[in-house]
């Protein structure tokens, strides 16, 4: 095919897909990085403690891998040891699965967009709770999905009825995103009752659950309830992570879904990063060989519930009266409300400004319309005991000026 | 809200999204497995040699980062000095660009599905060769998106002319997708003039073109061409990779993209999977901090052109009249175009059988509709010298026998 047109000489400009319009940059993602100046006591951000990884067993898991296993660094399927682990993990949880069922993801957040993308249609709809995770909302954006909020109750977790009654009103969700524990960032976790009604619905509507549940091992109180993937296997997805419970830096999790699901999961994965690293999947592999995660279990569970219940008892010390908050049984967030006049925007700018010191004002996870002005979350699991003490006297402060 | 409506008893089927109705496997990835029997010369993959890979040097890297830095396991905006590194290796490709215009993502495969996301609607148009790399279809499948199907001369590469044509007929596609260098599965690369074209009708149609290199630095010819990015920038999007240059399993690359779209880059990136390793992100900084890239890059060029030249070379001498082939100037494949009448999915069946050798049938890497059966890629990149001699000598005897 030969052609004689001239290309013509004016420029025209970038034309963007239309999603990208409305496309905002996290809130959450915002905020961090204004807060995290030198000199601020913060307990914004979400991260897990640097101090607590595993850094000596895991870079010896590595060196182990990379002396002794010429495919570490090469491409390849997804690594049966490691899914091999995760099924004994998973039993731990409650969840009975097979190797064919786990579904190995960069990271949780990916696993979360191979199903958005295996479930939501372009405007379809999704059913996710009035304020929660932000990188959920990013994953839908692109299909321009409808959002259908669910309350929560700070106590039970995920309002059920309201499900219900959106699905008995014709709604037809391309899924319900819910975090079974110590959920983000509410500190929630749902009651056992709801969890036995939610796989009983997404039996019953069709509806898929995409169950989050990256604080599932970090529970401080001696005893946790199984996921919700535990009470009932059929359209319950469920999302693992090593993010929390070894290091972010790994980017490894896991779905377990139904086995006649792999291949179009498989598809979706390898469109969006051919696969996940397999030299990091051998190396948390070694790691788990070497047994080591019980004990850093145990020490991660014992030293965050130490943080947690000193944050509690600062806040009961330093609070006013009238400000009340959650009280998590794992994970890494208290959740507290404050007085409906108050805005926290600007409550964080003078916390920061006047006692350098720094929160997450709740607006930050709240869907389109949802009000979410008077509420904070607070981080326990990034700061030293004196730091939380400190810090917590200084919000005290803040707080009794408001 | 109270709701008393009780949960209907009967199950409803999941309903997954549309477009996963018609998806297919890639037909490279199942042909993969099946010719990766023990005891077959296989010419399939596409994978370099791991004989080859700085396991070594990166193991102590990766050592050194994680004795010394606090941060490498944790969560963390992209590592400004890998950044760096990226620049003056994109200098060395004589692509001008700043680390602000320098996007880190999880291998090339995410920086295509984080482009197709930025620039393609629902049902969009995108440009892509009758014959290419599976992984672009993959990354536009979810949007159904029209392929226009562009031919390319096995000389000089993409039609220029067929890409005018269809700009110039009314066709607006979101974009054009090119390999600059060592074309997977053709071996071609584009010729200057076409470059220096392509950059004008990217500017003068606003046509975005996504370049896609990772074989840039594997020319084995003691010179190359300059990416299209360095002709010109405006619509140009770079994706580079340390896949084919360090090894796959680090899944890291990155995008040269204007400035102005790093904050909606940054938003797709993260509901992807938030973001790049940090760990690995430092490990190869680390790695290219002790200056062994140069080395590492002459000795896989070294390698690499002498098992290409073998293959060229046992080809012109087991290779029946009437078959033909490029001649790759990098990379990794040559392809081979077969008498008509010819069909090499047929024809593999017969080699596996009846000499143990396999290569990837054409129509693997065709679009729809794109005729492709009397094609073959052969793998030159990941065979021993006595391998190659050895297994192309087998080919030769199957195609003497078609």
């Amino acid at each position: 095919m030969i052609s004689a047109t001239p290309i013509p000489a004016t420029a025209r400009p970038l034309r963007l897909a239309g999603w990208t319009t409305g496309m905002q940059r996290s809130v959450l993602r915002q905020m961090l990085a204004v807060v995290s100046q030198p000199g601020i006591l913060s307990f914004a951000g979400g991260l897990p403690a640097p101090d607590l990884f595993p850094t000596v067993d895991y870079s010896a898991a590595m060196a182990r891998v990379l002396q002794s296993d010429a495919s570490a660094l090469q491409y390849g399927p997804p690594f049966r040891p490691l899914k091999r682990h995760i099924v004994a993990l998973m039993a731990q949880r409650g969840v009975a699965c097979s190797e064919e069922q786990i579904f190995l993801t960069t990271g949780a957040q990916q696993a979360l967009d191979v199903l958005s993308r295996l479930l939501l249609d372009e405007g379809g709809q999704v059913m996710l709770e009035e304020l929660v995770y932000t990188g959920i909302r990013q994953v839908v954006a692109p299909c321009r999905a409808e959002i259908l909020s669910i309350p929560t109750d700070l106590e039970t977790g995920i309002d059920v009825d309201a499900v219900i009654d959106y699905l008995e009103t014709g709604a037809r969700p391309a899924f319900l995103y819910a975090i079974p524990d110590a959920h983000n960032p509410l500190g929630v976790s749902i009651a056992e009752d709801k969890r036995r009604r939610l796989v009983e619905i997404a039996a019953a509507y069709g509806l898929p659950i995409i169950e989050d549940d990256p604080y599932g091992f970090l529970s401080y109180d001696g005893h946790s309830l199984p996921p919700i993937r535990a009470f009932g296997e059929a359209n319950v997805f469920y999302v693992g992570s090593f993010s929390k419970i070894l290091a972010p830096a790994l980017r490894l999790g896991w779905l377990v879904a139904p086995e006649e699901l792999a291949a179009k999961l498989t598809v979706i994965k390898e469109a969006g990063d051919l696969e996940s690293s397999a030299l990091t999947q051998r190396a948390v592999a070694a790691y788990l060989d070497a047994g080591h995660l019980p004990a850093h279990l145990a020490r991660l569970r014992e030293e965050y519930g130490r943080r947690r219940d000193t944050m509690l008892a600062a806040m009961a010390r330093h609070f006013p009266s009238g400000v009340t908050w959650t009280r998590p049984r794992g994970g890494m967030f208290v959740w507290v409300t404050l007085p409906e006049r108050v805005d926290s925007t600007a409550l964080l700018e003078t916390a920061v400004e006047r006692e350098r010191v720094a929160f997450i004002p709740g607006h930050a996870f709240a869907g389109p319309g949802v009000r979410a002005g008077n509420y904070m979350r607070l981080n326990f699991s990034n700061c030293c005991l004196a730091d939380i003490e400190e810090g917590i006297g200084r919000l005290g402060r803040v707080l009794e000026a408001i």
